[in-house]
């Protein structure tokens, strides 16, 4: 059975450049970076490498990377770090109700420290807008933290113009964004969108899992959340992950441009747009503004998990709603107000640069199968 | 050039079986463990099968053990996490001035946050006793933290009798042991130690670097210290490193039985103990209870980092205090109170099972050539 991996917003599968760097650093080039002899020098360059590689994907500098254990650990440095070096100026913090767990989470632990957090809700078109983000901040605020792209509908937040809004009307804040499923997919310039801090996850873009960064705009000040060696310049301490340092470099090398990725992911999306409204009784969510890789569905009378599961028997693997919720409802699709029977029945289907046409004809036909073949629950 | 690494107390290489399921879980087995679909299960399981693995190497349930991203986490959640669930109890911190920089510096932290800490000096012989502690403890001490085995010097703490003077003298206190430098050598069995927290590292161990683990004895709380998603009971949020874990387990059951490695440890040492005594005037700093694998030495009248570089030269690589440092002057070796001439001139050698006599011979000849051709410096 062949397999259409679907779901490529939850994970990706390793590339073949990224594993065979990180199968070289565990076994040929296994020094301490930390060591002084020539084999912790060695892998010291593999990091300054990987470091270049994945800093030029976002548009910034190789010191303003730190490498982080993953999207989570870079989102609390953000979120937390952040706040934690401007306590002093304000305790106001301006999020959405958009954002991934782990800056919404950080967000409830600033509460518990005093912090002020409003949580921006979406518009009828699933995005928060500059004129919102701009109303909520007042001069006393001190972060704010909006993703560039949301993990389960796709929408695609106007950064640029929140960033600009923010430095106009809240000039302390410091403004983070949480790139992950945006970083590899997407063109970004970090210095271009205007944002202090922002966000990527290796795993995201065909790197190991256990591997993100935080970009750190030159002259911007986190504090640490981590404490033991020099190592990320003191910011985040600990022998580095050298394997998956460097096949996240290996990763943000050998991916596409991303004007050629986007290319793919719009005829697959038309092509699965087609078929899917052929299916007929098929609810899409489409933000007003989104990327082409990520789309949101609902079959109202088929459980999510039940469609999934169904799916997966046929090699088609898909989501409901993010990875991260483990069968929770939604925050993200509740904000939406989307109706019971659409909540209930969400899939979330993601692409890669590896997804083909036929991808999507295994997972047209296993819909359609699934119409045949399950019982409606309402 | 044949290589003779014996700086396996800085790194390890990773080993054959732990590479191969790095391998697989990257390019394989690449499912999210939180997707509900087979993908995300079978990942899921992988997890499960290495941290039952790596539990039974410390003598822990698997649902004992939480998976961080390495030593340095797994201390700092140790440490930071236990001092905070048990701020309402009381403020002192009890430690010792020979802990890895991973303690020592969360230690720092704790003062700041306004705790009282205590950082014990070792006698004559390398070490702290039980004795000490005790005295150290009072009953508003709510943290003690010992390492089981030191990085630099490998002496070996009697942290069964600290632990068991800390009960009796501060029963509220959580008693935590950084156990990096002893676990996959030593036979340990966290429950007979009697303490209620343990760090191990992955790449201590033949597993790949970014991986560590915590052993939080049943019915012991430390609070989180970074928020997002359920994984690792909410202790630790984030998409699990798959990878790195499963190749934790894998080499966690490749380990040879502790016996069998300490045999082979003391020969390495009776070997090498030998031919540095020939080589004349090398202190050797013993502690007065210590493992086989660790052996801090001086030559003075040679720095360290030129030798090591010398050293290296000829595919001997050894460390100077520890990786950690980089080139610092180690606390530890300070604390012991070394004259000037030792502290500049230590060298650190440390074993793997995979070590030979033919890598002894390699270092002593190194040593030799190191003689004759260097220059003194005093």
């Amino acid at each position: 059975m062949q397999t259409a991996y679907l779901d490529n917003s939850a994970t990706t599968r390793v590339c073949a450049p990224a594993a065979e760097r990180a199968l070289y650093m565990m076994t040929q080039c296994y020094g301490n970076p930390s060591s002084l002899h020539s084999l912790g020098a060695e892998a010291f360059r593999e990091l300054e490498t990987s470091r270049r590689a994945v800093a030029r994907l976002i548009g910034a500098r190789p010191e303003e990377l730190t490498f982080t254990s993953g999207g989570t650990e870079a989102n609390n440095l953000a979120v937390l770090g952040a706040a934690a070096s401007r306590r002093r100026e304000g305790r106001r913090v301006v999020t959405t109700a958009m954002e991934h767990a782990s800056v919404a989470a950080a967000c409830d632990e600033l509460e518990r420290q005093g912090f002020e957090v409003i949580r921006l809700a979406p518009g009828p078109g699933g995005l928060v807008d500059a004129d919102q983000v701009e109303r909520a901040c007042d001069s006393g605020t001190v972060l704010v933290s909006v993703m560039l792209v949301n993990n389960e509908t796709g929408a695609l937040f106007p950064i640029k113009e929140i960033a600009a809004a923010v430095r106009r009307k809240a000039p302390r804040a410091l403004i983070h964004c949480d790139a992950v499923q945006a970083a590899g997919k997407l063109e970004i310039r970090a210095e271009r969108l205007g944002v202090d801090l922002m966000t990527v996850s290796g795993h995201k873009l065909h790197a190991p899992k256990g591997i993100g960064g935080l970009y750190i705009r030159k002259g911007v000040r986190v504090l640490p959340r981590a404490f033991g060696g020099e190592q990320e310049r003191g910011l985040r301490p600990g022998t580095e992950p050298a394997p998956l340092i460097a096949a996240f470099g290996a990763a943000a090398e050998a991916l596409p441009p991303p004007a050629k990725q986007e290319e793919r992911y719009r005829e697959l999306r038309r092509q699965l747009l087609e078929g899917l409204r052929a299916l007929g009784d098929v609810r899409i969510h489409e933000p007003a503004s989104g990327v082409p890789y990520i789309l949101n569905v609902s079959l109202p009378g088929y459980r999510s998990e039940t469609l999934l599961h169904f799916l997966a028997e046929r090699g088609v693997y898909v989501s409901s709603g993010s990875a991260c919720s483990r069968g929770k409802k939604s925050p993200v699709l509740t904000a939406l107000g989307l109706p019971p029977e659409e909540l209930d029945s969400a899939l979330r289907i993601s692409f890669c640069y590896e997804n083909t046409p036929q991808d999507i004809r295994q997972l047209l036909e296993g819909l359609a199968q699934a119409r045949e073949s399950l019982i409606r629950v309402r």
